[in-house]
């Protein structure tokens, strides 16, 4: 029974991760989503929207990686996309809290988890890139569809964005074709500001 | 495009799922959980309890069900599982909002997420049985987390738990031990009612 306890210790750990607030609002506008709606909402994309992915891929395995991607956020908090000074030091916060909260788990368990995390973390991987993909066109929908509240408050650039999805092809032609179309209407919207909204280049 | 226009019609409707609240509090107590943050939690189960399942089951496909399985309450709401009332017209209110909310995906789609579902509320394959334990564990994992108080403040009978408990064994009989040793915790404690609580029996 010590394996099955330690298995529903990490269940009820993970718990927190309904506590961890992100920036994008759902789409009634009432309030912004948490890190456990997202990455439901990202499982159930996977299930329909895996056909786009530009590999064949294992679909299971994307699905998993989706599930527990954000975990380590019950430590390290949620990082927002474009919070330059907090993804500084956002690699160590997010290994810790893996090494931590994976830790609950048996150890087979606990090496799987961690092996599932990393490869999300690495991005190389077919699963990986399509994994990717999903986490950023949720948010992208979810903000074209809340009249691009969330990019507004942050003042976000389409320089940003782009550099953000600079690889986002790489998993799917389609879908980020389909976002490229929601980027542009939120830029002359005025929700996205345009370009790099006249700062110094880096 | 029409295809991904439709699927991502139906991705922005079940959005809707995080208003859904349902009976049980997340582990800290401060706010009941939604249908979104309950379907991740039992996906995640999945992944890591697939090994308790009496029978060997495509986790895949007990993944899927158990993120698709409460979309119709976008529609028919939360009928909590001792609202007896409630349980009568359950059927028929749900399987109009399948039809609907499944309506909006693609053909091939529409079929294969309403076969998942019905799969799921027939519950008669093994992947379906394992995911109605899953379905079954969760809410008293948390409840025993909580101190009880969901059964409490709905004053729930030994009995009544049983009886919707009557078939998880059959899922997994591990896994309905644990929870019979939570449930009788509870008892003990006087978070839920022992016996049938001194109703005349039905």
């Amino acid at each position: 029974m010590e394996r099955l306890k330690n298995q529903m210790e990490f269940i009820l750990e993970v718990d927190k991760l309904k506590k961890i607030t992100r920036q994008s609002y759902i789409t009634d506008g009432s309030r912004k989503e948490n890190d456990t709606e997202h990455s439901w909402h990202l499982a159930l994309m996977c299930l329909l929207l895996s056909e786009y992915s530009n590999e064949d891929i294992d679909v299971l395995k994307v699905m998993s990686m989706v599930l527990i991607h954000d975990i380590v956020e019950i430590d390290a908090g949620d990082t927002y996309a474009y919070d330059d000074a907090g993804n500084e030091t956002k690699r160590e916060r997010e290994l810790k809290a893996a090494e931590r909260i994976f830790g609950i788990l048996p150890e087979d368990q606990r090496c799987s988890m961690m092996d599932l995390w990393e490869e999300f973390e690495t991005g190389e991987t077919r699963e990986a890139k399509f994994a990717a993909v999903l986490d950023r066109v949720q948010p992208i929908l979810l903000n074209h569809t809340t009249g691009g509240r969330a990019w507004r408050e942050h003042e976000v650039r389409e320089e940003q964005i782009l550099k953000r999805n600079e690889r986002t092809s790489e998993g799917s032609e389609k879908l980020w074709e389909f976002c490229r179309g929601m980027i542009s209407e939120n830029v002359a919207r005025g929700s996205i500001i345009a370009g790099n909204g006249g700062q110094a280049g880096n």
